[in-house]
Formats: C-alpha cells, sequence, structure tokens
C-alpha cells in the first residue's frame, strides 16, 4: 500500500464520515491529519490511515465513547482483549435488563388482555389460571376496610430493589371461612406479583417469596367499592358451596387499576377460591 | 380503601421517589397532589394517587418519556394494548441490535485472540480454518503493490449500510499460478469479512456475497512490506509443492492491523492456500 495524500473531503467520501466529524476528530485529538498545511491550513491524510477511522467506527459502534476510543488506541493487543471482554459483559447485562424489561412488557400486556377479556362483572365463573410467583407480608390486622396502597410500600420497595421495576397488581389473602358480615374479615398476608423468574432473597420471617398455585379458581370480578365487597364474597363463596366443588386453601384478593389515568381512581378486584379437580 | 391524606414528604417515603421528583412531576402536569393548601402551598396527596406513582414508574423502567407517560395516561384499554404491543416490538428491535454488537465483539475477540497465537512470522503452518462470510469486489487490475485502504471505500459502504458496522480486515485474491516475480501478481477480488448472518442483497455483478470455506490451509503471516510481499508468497506456495499438498483454488490473502494506535501502520499479512484433505 503506497503513499497517497488526500485532502478532507476526499476522506469524507472514502470513509463515509463528514467533513465536520473528521474536523472534529482533529481538535479532540481522535483522528490527527497526517499533514497540514502551513499556509491555507489545509488537512491532507495518509492512505494507510483510513484504516484507523474504520477501528474508531467499530468501537463507536460497539458503543465506546470517544474519550475511551483515545484510550483504546494506547492499548496492547493484550489489552485490548481485556477490553473487549469487558464490553463483552457490559453488553450481556445490558441484553439481561432488556429481557427483564421485555418479560415486564409482556407480561403488562397479559395482564391488559385479561382485563379486555374480564368476564360479566359480578359474575362467578370456573378458570384455569397460571401460577403467579408474589411476594407475601403479614398483614398485621388490616381488613378490607382499611387496605390503603401505603399498606404495601415496604413490599413495594423490596420488589423495586430486587426486580428494578413493581408491577401495579396489588393482593391479600383471607383465610377461608363462613363470613356473614365485612366486620368478621382480616386479611392474613398482603402479597404484589413477581413478574421475572430472578431469584430473591429471603428478606425475614414476615416476608417471604411464595406463589398461588396453577390450578382451578371460582372467580368473581368488580369494581371495588367498600359496600359492594362483601356481597360479592358472599357469592363466589355460596357458588363454591352449591356447586358442591370442594375449596382448597385461602381466599385471593387481587386489585389492578382499570386504567393508566390520574384523574380515575377505580380498582377491579379479582376474588378466587381454588378448587380441586 | 378509604380517604386519608399525605404530605408530599411521606409520599416521597411510601413510593420510594424523592420529594424534588414529586414536584417536578407537579410542575409538569403528570401527578399533581389531589389538593393544595392555598395558605402554605403545601401539596396533599390521596392514598389512591399512590398507585399511579407505581404505573409511572412502571413506564419509566421501559423505557417511555415523561411527555409520553402524560399521553399514555389518556389511553384506553385497547389502546393500552397498541402501545404495549409497540414497545414490545421496540424492545425487540434493541435486542436485535444488542446482539449484533455482540456478534461483533466475539468476533474482534477472536479476531484479537487468533493474533496473540499467530505462529513466528515468515513461517508456514497448517491450519483448520472456520468459513468466513466475506463480501467481494472485482480488483480492476489493482496489484499488490498499488492496493489502497481507498480501494476498499465501495465495499465498506456497502457492508456498512447493511450491517451498521464494517469490520477491520480487509483482503485480496490472486489466481494460484507459479508465479516468478511480483509484477506478474494481479488481483482478481479484493473483499471484507461479513460478520453477522444476516442476508445480505445481491448488488451488482461485480459485487457479490461469497465465502472462504472452511478447509485446511496452508498459511503464513508476516508483517506487510512491498519488500516482504514476494518472498513469503513464493516460501508459501514452495511449501505447499515440496510437502506434496494439493492446492485447491485461490491463494488469499488478509490483512489487518496490529493494533488499534493511529500513529502505527502496521499491517499484518495473513496469506492461505486451502489443500486437499
Amino acid at each position: 500500500m503506497e503513499e497517497t495524500l488526500y485532502t478532507i473531503g476526499e476522506v469524507a467520501k472514502l470513509a463515509n464520515v463528514s467533513i465536520q466529524t473528521l474536523r472534529y476528530y482533529d481538535q479532540i485529538g481522535l483522528f490527527k491529519p497526517a499533514y497540514v498545511d502551513p499556509e491555507t491550513n489545509y488537512r491532507y491524510y495518509k492512505d494507510l490511515q483510513l484504516y484507523h477511522l474504520d477501528l474508531i467506527k467499530s468501537l463507536k459502534y460497539i458503543g465506546t465513547s470517544l474519550e475511551d476510543i483515545k484510550k483504546v488506541q494506547q492499548l496492547k493487543r493484550e489489552e485490548l482483549l481485556q477490553f473487549m471482554n469487558e464490553q463483552e459483559e457490559i453488553i450481556e447485562a445490558q441484553l439481561a435488563r432488556l429481557r427483564e424489561i421485555q418479560q415486564n412488557v409482556v407480561h403488562a400486556k397479559k395482564r391488559i388482555q385479561k382485563q379486555l377479556n374480564y368476564p360479566a362483572f359480578g359474575e362467578v365463573v370456573i378458570r384455569q389460571e397460571e401460577e403467579m410467583r408474589i411476594i407475601q407480608a403479614a398483614a398485621k390486622n388490616l381488613t378490607p376496610l382499611d387496605l390503603l396502597n401505603a399498606s404495601y410500600s415496604e413490599l413495594k420497595r423490596i420488589v423495586e430493589a430486587e426486580e428494578g421495576v413493581i408491577n401495579n397488581s396489588y393482593g391479600a389473602i383471607i383465610s377461608h371461612q363462613p363470613y356473614s358480615h365485612i366486620d368478621e374479615i382480616t386479611y392474613t398476608k398482603i402479597f404484589t406479583p413477581i413478574l421475572t423468574d430472578k431469584r430473591i432473597s429471603t428478606i425475614s420471617t414476615e416476608i417471604e417469596v411464595s406463589k398461588i398455585p396453577a390450578a382451578r379458581y371460582a372467580c368473581i370480578y368488580y369494581i371495588f367499592s367498600p359496600e359492594v365487597y362483601f356481597p360479592n364474597l358472599k357469592k363466589l363463596m355460596d357458588y363454591v358451596t352449591d356447586h358442591n366443588f370442594r375449596a382448597v386453601g385461602d381466599i385471593y384478593e387481587l386489585f389492578t387499576s382499570s386504567n393508566y389515568s390520574p384523574n380515575e381512581h377505580e380498582y377491579i378486584v379479582e376474588m378466587k377460591i381454588r378448587i380441586a379437580d
């Protein structure tokens, strides 16, 4: 490859970069012309230099900043390998984060689709439900009438720290008993679903990871208000009894917002009782 | 869930956001307090509002801008599903781009590792080589003495457009003949490797995608200079003849820089001849 000199305009065309970029690279000392005419200040580049524009481009492509590219230019080959290993790790981490976000979006879609397909409010239906991983805390005598968004504050903080994001469903568990009035009901646990399959460290005896098993459930859905809470619960329990289903375990309640609007505070409640096959 | 009012400090703690963020969300109309005391200007929030902070957080997490979150808040549920579908596509595209970058980094690592393990310069070795996808162009009478970086300008432009990045190896092909002097050599093709397995559209009769097959090759490596080019080529060809190997096809040359430094222009040349098994 013989000695040839190009003007900045020729380099721009040959290397598919703009003249402005080449001037900037010169200013910051990233890629300097081989020769500058002292009278005209015109820049001239050797053919051999073109290769280094390719290297700069390829490093930019993998996300290396111009400042870091200047450092990479000083590296020996063994150090370059180390640098590439680091880049690979960074990309792995970015991929992992994106996959998590993807799981979240898929989950959000499922939730919206489920809401779009809700059966008529106030009607009991039998549904095969997927397993739901949850993180749960002792409910400390909370009742349906004094459960607050604020009650979930600690649970949410943990999920947010572990998963990077909280999801938008909140739940509570009551034991299955022949209730005759809302005043008799006290939650045993409150919970929020976990979206990813990430391992979450055990936190304390009061807060733990658990799951609502995949199974058939008798379910009822309704728009929350204190007045309709008990009639819906009663209807669900009576349905199970009347149809001779054998109820298994607790009663689960799950709250989700019916929309993303900050001015409407409408919650859809899903109550469900697992039934034996 | 009953009516409760929180101060901005309480909301900050309960929802794990900063007071500054809450003030900012108020200013841009994203999340406004339910009540502002007209005398003190203190902000008060309802418990029910906390839920919407979770929605804002979850949208931020999947990469939605605050401006877009304001729009999402106005969406009906069917539109929300559409929005989530779009987010999923965006994430898919980001994942695809990252995987491409990953392929590039892995390839760069392989190249560096290969360079680190080069046999002694000027010695012929027999190596099993992986298949290399290339894009090649007619060499238009180029010879080893007038091949320039600039000669690859068009090939690089195509690869850059198709793959988003060019890699840093350049090659040339000569037919296998009993040369006795460098002046007898004219390249038939010049090429550059393609890193990804992306399908590249056929460009013209002169530029085409091809491959250097996986096979055993007799190889020689050296630091390029016009003086040593022919002695190395001759040594390689003689080795094949002397060892009674049967040569298959053309002779390939591949140039890579020995480092990323813009001040050293040292190229390593790899020449190889495929030999029959």
